[in-house]
């Protein structure tokens, strides 16, 4: 094989050995696995607050917006606030937890990914202090930036820890 | 808002001002959108190659992983290469293309966010060369770590350079 693929080590190799049970992709998608989900976290990180908002900017009908926002909020990536606007009834604004904004990585990696290989928009992140360009990589604890082919997938040394 | 988000700056705010048409998260959704097909890129870089360990470690039906898999062949992630064994017709492995080898920064972003914030995993990714941690992180061309609160999205300066 020419392709690039992890080096599995230990139990891990062969790939027959072991179930990915309890893989955190698995996880992941299993709680927010829909393309209207990225899209509603992607306007929340535009800073979008408001159900109609989202619902029109995400371009979905409100009951899809309904159903993807309670989903994202009992997950815990959003959370509700109350507003009150002057005359109105109070409504709820949904704002990004820990947990939601620690989900930014994957979306600029897909952004980046989609940039690259599916034609490149017209917008583009940039660090606001100094301006230049942002892209996402992969580095390890003592500082290397490390490719695909570099990558060993290994059993956790403190499973728990 | 105390939550952090993107600072939107010229045309793109107000929000309402632009529509994310050409949305690189909304085209690399439509193209691998799907718990299964995530799942079967993480397969890939395990080494998996053919159609029926691919099945099998996604756990997904075959007519799922046959329909799954056309379509990433199509989209261009994966590619068909014939193999024989002995006594065999020949059959078709999937093979990583430089599209799909450049996936994997998402597939990590994900594994890093669902390992903390939905239970950790049993195994990590680590650098084979010195054996450390990997993570995904978001810098700039000046090679400043670059923090959610901190990012701008502007127009493209060459739009389409």
């Amino acid at each position: 094989m020419d392709q690039a693929t992890l080096t599995l080590r230990g139990r891990l190799q062969p790939r027959d050995a072991w179930q990915a049970t309890g893989c955190p992709i698995a996880k992941a998608m299993d709680v927010i696995g829909t393309r209207s989900a990225f899209l509603l976290m992607r306007e929340a990180f535009y800073g979008t607050t408001r159900f109609d908002e989202f619902a029109r900017r995400v371009g979905v009908s409100e009951p899809v917006a309904a159903s993807r926002l309670k989903e994202l909020v009992e997950v815990g990536l959003l959370r509700r606030s109350p507003y009150r606007e002057p005359g109105q009834r109070t409504r709820d604004e949904y704002l990004l937890t820990e947990m939601g904004e620690d989900f930014f990585p994957t979306l600029a990696a897909l952004m980046q990914w989609g940039d690259r290989w599916l034609g490149r928009s017209g917008v583009e992140l940039r660090h606001d202090d100094c301006g230049e360009a942002l892209h996402v990589e992969l580095r390890c604890e003592e500082g290397h930036r490390v490719d695909v082919g570099e990558i060993a997938l290994v059993e956790r040394r403190h499973p728990k820890g």
